[in-house]
């Protein structure tokens, strides 16, 4: 009799607890929090890039491909390093003749990057695929003509092939365009499904009971009102909105034209530090703060942070497998790398 | 029955054509050239250093590891492309702020790099897990301090938890000298055998007619003297021998203390260009007649170069598919990457 009260009791405090969480997905779900759609992809297979298996092979071998870059020694990996959260874990970006980024800007993490609104920290770059060209053209990063890029793929038997099965109606599939098309593919394959996707969809054990609670103080403290929907971020906000940003002098970073600056992906954020549009800080709980502050006018205490911190941590999602692509030899007519 | 006697003829056709391939098979391994014994690995399993399943997967992960070079976004693979026949594809190997390796020294493969006898080109280091300590602390290489690349691992949970299943005796597992032994059981694993050692094991149809015959003249030339057993290289070997190497004016590089250079393996030599340890030249066409010349004293003419190069193609080999590693996230007490 003993063990059957205490049974029931156990259950109601099971069914007290998951009506509790039924509650805060509800809550997160109505702050605008989304699960990553498992459609993702094939929503955002838009008429303009097909995605096709043929093109998204080959775009994974261009995103490690250094021959993508003028000295034949930087990839797309090595700033957005897939095994580094998908970024490169330093403040500022360092390209062609180790040349840090001009404005002091940090590399975002690729992950996730197909949720965002725009690309790029002022968000000039509507989405991936156009994203792709700037870094391979910049000269503090790949710093490569477009011509000598297409015309390196071009000198390359298994690249020819390869491109006419990615692009299979085009009778010159081998352009820029095409190039940056293929990364693109690949890179909207990178998503990264979490614990926290399991809990929105309403497994209310997904997530620890700390867990809960930094999730439930992220929505009361506000933070929801720019890290929201399935990137938690992505969308271009005011910065700083409210008080200066601490760190404003690193760099001359102001934003666009209207002052806005992209807002981070929260998604793997635990493995992307230092964080910020110029990685001044490295710290998960001070950049809590420093948002508290900055962007919604409230102080966030040690506390409160480390709480959010937690719940932080329920996004780092499981990493697609890749298997580092062989890639195919350089021929006699392969323009050759200049590392000036 | 004119059918049957054209059949007969086919067969004796191919019996001959069978009987010339045992030949040169013969012939191929009276010069000293070897297949890769799939007892590789464990042949090499010194009790230096054992070789297990949990120690090459955590040297696979310090093997893509930019936090071990100073800046943290150099790692093994920058130099040694796993995608690339294991090396960059430049003439000369650029580290740590741009730097070019100070005697224009060229990055060998680290393909079947374990055959060889000896590691670097001056031969300097015995083994992998020897040779895997120096590109890490050379400043214009990886430029780490060896103590800082220990505090780096020590500082996340994941490797402490890693080093211990790798070297499961030690109190600390976590040293410099280990992490070149992580290293280095790993690149043990990279041999890439291919139709060249089936052909040697006796499947007369493995090489093709031209390659045959290439590797007939590879033999008769005296190639063999220097590039034969399982590497076809790997010795250290006198360079010039004959008359004076065209680019020696390239870099400073003399060889060893008696002028001695190491002999590079052929293995996946397509793949690998620019030849020769100053990366002075592109084609192997000229590669092989400036070795016939300097090494031989003889000419190989246009011809014969092309027909040596035909059978080097078949020295490419099946890579082993490696999954790109997901490492694990710095923590707060993680010594921050430093790219001056």
């Amino acid at each position: 009799m003993k063990k059957l009260i205490t049974l029931s009791c156990a259950a109601a405090i099971v069914s007290i607890s998951a009506f509790a969480s039924q509650a805060l997905i509800e809550k997160a779900r109505s702050a605008g929090l989304k699960p990553i759609s498992y459609k993702t992809i094939k929503e955002l297979d838009t008429k303009e890039n097909p995605l096709t298996p043929a093109k998204i092979k080959l775009g994974q071998m261009l995103y490690f491909e250094p021959r993508l870059s003028k000295s034949g020694l930087i990839s797309c990996n090595t700033c957005h390093n897939l095994g580094l959260g998908g970024a490169d874990g330093v403040p500022v970006a360092i390209g062609h003749k180790w040349t840090a980024n001009p404005h002091h800007l940090n590399s975002p993490t690729v992950y996730n990057a197909v949720l965002a609104n725009a690309q790029f920290w002022d968000g000039r770059s509507p989405h991936l695929e156009d994203q792709a060209k700037g870094p391979m053209v910049a000269p503090p990063e790949m710093a490569i003509d477009p011509k000598i890029a297409e015309e390196r793929l071009k000198s390359i038997p298994t690249y020819v092939e390869l491109f006419k099965k990615a692009f299979p109606q085009e009778k010159e599939p081998i352009t820029f365009d095409n190039i940056a098309k293929a990364i693109g593919a690949f890179e909207r394959t990178l998503i990264t499904p979490s614990r926290f996707d399991a809990f929105l969809r309403g497994k209310t054990n997904a997530l620890t009971k700390e867990e809960k609670e930094g999730l439930a103080l992220f929505i009361d403290k506000g933070c929801t009102s720019c890290h929201t929907g399935q990137a938690l971020g992505g969308t271009m906000q005011p910065f700083p909105a409210v008080k200066p940003y601490p760190y404003a002098h690193v760099g001359d970073f102001k934003g666009d034209k209207d002052g806005r600056v992209k807002v981070p992906t929260l998604r793997n954020i635990t493995e992307t530090a230092p964080y910020f549009h110029n990685g001044a800080i490295w710290t998960l709980a001070e950049a809590i703060k420093t948002m508290g502050s900055t962007q919604l006018g409230i102080e966030i205490s040690d506390a409160e942070a480390a709480k959010i911190s937690t719940f932080l941590g329920s996004l780092t999602g499981k990493k697609p497998a890749i298997i580092y692509p062989i890639l195919p030899a350089s021929t006699l007519s392969t323009p050759k790398p200049d590392a000036n």
